[in-house]
């Protein structure tokens, strides 16, 4: 960790930060739970959304996805392709697709991270014998899985190494257009991409904080009993962050009604399953 | 890192494990890749299917929930839960849905991630505004994506803690069944399981190794055209690796082959769809 540029903050500064100072009096754990330096580093995530122009170091891609390949897979499938992007003219139709989110035109690197079922589907074919279970809902979900697992990691690791991501969603706007973009293969899907790069100091960057634990950990059995008034103390809490970023929704829950009332919000996504019926996923 | 048990491995250790001796020749990345103590950790990773019974240390589990909640969220909607089971008895019946995989019933925790998208529908309730952007596939994917990343942080924190992690996909054998044990409510699935431990150190645990990067990571464009002749490569790699670990299929090939070719080896999860809509996902 010895690139950090930044020090990693104490165990009571990370939590206030990703809790907030005052709904971190909701926090359940003993003071001694147990903490370390890769710990501190995941609780100082925060996405990064204005880049400098600077090159990675040599070999920091491949290094991402060694890290990325290592998470988990189900049954060893391995249903993740990652396609790396530095070619600004393509950089710049996938900002155009992703709404003009210029930060995919700055970062040095954007990786695309595929739910790639086409790898064992050449198999299938190579081998002439038919895949009963390719065809469904279930093992699309473990392809977005596996995805996701992947790329979490390598977030981890380019945090690790003093870099900054943010994750793209908004390449679910239009994923044939996409996968026309990237050349992909029938039964293969962008789920999200990934800017890398070294975060643009001046730009303000902050943890964001998250719901209190205490209604989002269970135990043994899910409770949502007290969740009502422990939101109330979330939404106080984001207040306060949206007031020092100016940000439009001052609570939680005005975002969350923003966010998922009006249809229009979903910029199109709505449908995504005729799209991935198109890119060879039957998805019964 | 300090209470790391295991001495990290070196970059060409850590590499070799991972890529294996032989497909090591593929690396593409220049000796001199960027590397530190939490990529070593990364890579290092193996599921781990055999526990000692000793209980974590008091404050675990909330630290590796501080660490999941640390990922991001798209829109920070946040969906996700996590219900923690330390009961030997929904221990017993979640080990017996999962087709006895004993090791659920060993490991002192064992964590149920939750594509929650119940708190957000309580919002709609309690504000009594129709959220239009719930029953879409595209929302319900999301949630699984939010699951995956904030698991996938609590698994590298748990490691970095000398802790041993699998994941559990057989909870979605029967997700009914599951939902019922944790009182669920609708729209709340539970993706995967996760067991958490120490390793028992007389159960071998070695690396698996991965698929050459030079088939999974492509350049500005996808290209599968050398992918027959390298994955012949990591069958090679995986025959050593089967011979060691005594496993039925030598080859990856051979693998893939039985666990996608006969329906059978789905375990009923082909029949998620309709399950998921009895517990209130629509997925239009």
């Amino acid at each position: 960790m010895d690139s950090l540029i930044v020090a990693t903050p104490s165990k009571t500064e990370a939590l206030e930060r990703r809790y907030g100072a005052g709904a971190l009096k909701e926090w359940q754990g003993p003071p001694a739970s147990p903490w370390n330096e890769t710990i501190a580093l995941m609780l100082d995530h925060r996405s990064v959304r204005s880049y400098r122009p600077d090159p990675l170091p040599p070999g920091t891609l491949e290094t991402l996805i060694a890290a990325a390949q290592s998470a988990a897979t189900s049954s060893n499938m391995q249903w993740v392709s990652a396609v790396a992007i530095t070619d600004p003219a393509k950089k710049k139709v996938l900002a155009e697709i992703a709404g003009n989110q210029k930060h995919i035109e700055q970062c040095p690197l954007y990786i695309c991270w595929v739910a790639d079922m086409s790898r064992n589907q050449r198999i299938s074919d190579a081998e002439k014998t038919d895949f009963e279970c390719m065809p469904w809902l279930e093992s699309f979900m473990v392809a977005c899985v596996d995805a996701s697992l992947a790329a979490q990691n390598a977030v981890v690791a380019a945090e690790s190494l003093g870099l900054g991501t943010v994750y793209i969603g908004a390449m679910r706007n239009d994923p044939i257009k996409v996968a026309e973009l990237l050349g992909l293969p029938p039964q293969s899907f962008v789920v999200f991409g990934l800017c890398v790069g070294y975060a643009d100091g001046k730009a303000k960057s902050e943890v964001k904080p998250r719901l209190p634990q205490s209604i989002v950990l269970h135990k043994e059995r899910y409770d949502a009993t007290k969740e009502a008034a422990i939101r109330a103390t979330y939404d106080a809490e984001m207040s306060k962050f949206s007031a020092r970023h100016e940000l439009q929704a001052a609570t939680w829950t005005q975002r969350v009604l923003n966010r998922l009332g009006p249809i229009k919000s979903m910029n199109g996504r709505e449908t995504i399953r005729a799209s991935l019926k198109k890119l060879g996923f039957e998805l019964k």
